[in-house]
């Protein structure tokens, strides 16, 4: 996947990436919960106005964070969209919680707010909503229907960082700053990114103090080095879901350059729509309604079937440019086919099916790609080819 | 404490850490299970003579990747000594085993093999010999004991990297080779370092495909990239195990330059040695017996009392050198007092009252520690200076 002339994904080092570990080595400290970590989560609670934000090696771990913080365990019920990240669902399934899982959205991948309600019994606990591609989920409603049921919700924000949802008050609030707790992603393919790692974010005060021995591997040493405690030792359980200073400091400095690096995304963002929303119907592929905010994590097109999408792959593949589809539903995985209900989810297996991610990232070369999707979409093609339907029986 | 003139511990940059980071970012790679993380793996299986070696965000990702592949559950007992670090227990504890504690040899704080068979029941499954200070625990016996009574043999071999057994058969073999499963850790305060990091080592062949699948959160990535499946996807339990290359390239950095470090170490270790030999009377500690392999991983000392454990600190601390006790017996932690089944483990809690660690890293100035050591042993005692004995006790 490395050797294509246009990866899907680039990392990118934005500045002061290798200067800042050099100086995390010189501070004598760079294991968990240094400098760095300090002050990345500092910036994250400043500007988003978490209450509460912690590192994490990876989203898994701030999922599983979550996971533990929400109190789930055998019987209780997680309502998860089927079109996500297996760590969106592996984090609860590691707490004993059984899945169920949700149908995406007819217009965009997010969960169908509208089928949450039929979906929930006396054993839901938690409602998980996943951010497509940075775009918001229905926040109002799904805070609403948590309310009124007494869930908990965690926003899986793993794409969401710097986006934002408009509610109903007409307040626009920072993602993972809605739910209770909500759980970020610094992978290489994200907006900023530290290689591996991620962050809790906790907006509900009930969860602050546990938090923080969770992610110190069960212990109260947080609070040993606050001097709230005169000793610290084992006292909950946990796991170490602290990232290294090195990640810590790779990341700051990617935050000191967010503006720029989101400006150049969302330039390239606008150029593949202005290019791509004319020929959507010589491509069989339609572009995806973004009713909210746009972090420009992701550009991404819905075909009209698996073979538009596949011959467009190949298309590009042939001039080495990499697109790359993304989930699988879960619910008809291997791990959970036989646990799940039996629910037909149409909307999330169409997507597995059609939906395709262009090129993203800091320094490509976007044009190049619009050129090669411009020649595509010139292929004459016969005047009676038969339209192919989108089957969801795929083999 | 890291104001401290001569701190306990200081992370080193052998050479070329930053230069490599930077070359894993311009791989376009910078996720787990790059160029830097396998060239890792393929140096300690060789090397060493793992079977297979996967890198991993830290020792307790390690232990918990080895605690899934035990198949430990509720009901299953597993046997560990009380006196180490949390996340020895943690690991086994977050798949609902129950821990039983194990005591600690008099003459060192490894597990002691003679009590080990008395704690075993039909329900046992797993022992956790932990390697204190990289020192081998008497791993015929112990390998012996989970032959007869059908056990799984975990080593925690956090802090023994680059050390050895020698067995009744006079072969000498690395640690975390002998057991089924093994696990080590790269965090700061060891000899080879990644920030925070770990690594899992597989010598039974029967864990082998399922540990890549843990690895990388419950799906078979890697059989997809190496072409085994036509698709990959959630097919077991798991976590986001791996680390990130920035924290491989790291490591590498440091493997590069290991013979250096083990030598640099060793050197600090037997000056150590050499100095407080003859003082132990004076100091009121005594050395510890080093049966097998060094690999200076740590000095330390253990005194007579805690009281006199108590005065060669703060001494040391008036000098601005930082000596740091270490584990409090997790038998009586306040998470797992109440499930412990109350026997008394008292050479645990004599080494968690008395044991002390001494400065121990690269560029440690080890002359001026021995020499504040010396002025300790100097200051006259009264003659009839009422000993102090060890208290149980302790408040």
């Amino acid at each position: 996947m490395g050797e294509s002339r246009i990866p899907f994904n680039k990392p990118y080092m934005s500045g002061r990436e290798t200067e800042y570990i050099a100086e995390a080595v010189a501070s004598g400290k760079i294991c968990g919960n240094g400098i760095f970590t300090k002050k990345c989560q500092a910036f994250f609670e400043k500007k988003y106005g978490f209450k509460k934000a912690l590192l994490t090696s990876s989203c898994t771990d701030a999922l599983e964070m979550a996971a533990i913080l929400t109190g789930v365990g055998p019987g209780d019920e997680v309502i998860i969209p089927s079109y996500t990240f297996v760590s969106t669902a592996l984090a609860f399934v590691r707490q004993g919680a059984t899945i169920v899982f949700a149908d995406s959205r007819a217009d965009n991948p997010n969960i169908d707010t509208a089928k949450i309600e039929a979906l929930v019994t006396p054993r839901t606990k938690v409602i998980v909503p996943v951010h497509y591609a940075g775009v918001a989920c229905e926040m109002d409603e799904i805070m609403d229907i948590a309310k009124r049921h007494n869930l908990l919700v965690v926003e899986d924000a793993a794409q969401a960082i710097d986006s934002y949802y408009t509610g109903k008050d007409g307040v626009r609030r920072p993602l993972g700053s809605i739910g209770h707790l909500g759980c970020f992603s610094f992978h290489e393919t994200k907006n900023i990114i530290a290689g591996e790692g991620g962050m809790l974010t906790i907006n509900d005060e009930r969860f602050m103090a546990r938090s923080e021995i969770i992610w110190e591997k069960g212990t109260n040493r947080s609070q040993f080095f606050r001097g709230e405690v005169n000793k610290y030792g084992w006292v909950d359980i946990g796991s170490s879901f602290l990232p290294s200073e090195l990640q810590s400091a790779f990341l700051w400095a990617q935050i000191e350059n967010i503006e720029r690096i989101q400006s150049k995304r969302i330039e390239h963002w606008n150029k593949y729509r202005a290019a791509i929303e004319p020929l959507q119907e010589k491509l069989h592929c339609r572009l995806p309604d973004i009713p909210q905010c746009n972090n420009a994590h992701m550009f991404y097109v819905v075909f009209d079937s698996l073979e538009h999408r596949t011959k467009f792959v190949e298309f590009m593949r042939e001039r080495s440019i990499l697109c790359v589809f993304h989930y699988l539903s879960l619910h008809s995985s291997p791990f959970y086919a036989e646990k799940h209900d039996g629910r037909a989810l149409p909307e999330s297996d169409r997507y597995s099916d059609t939906l395709l991610r262009l090129p993203m990232y800091y320094e490509l070369p976007v044009e190049e790609v619009i050129a090669a999707i411009r020649e595509f979409a010139a292929i004459p093609r016969q005047k009676n080819e038969k339209q192919v339907q989108y089957r969801a029986d795929r083999s």
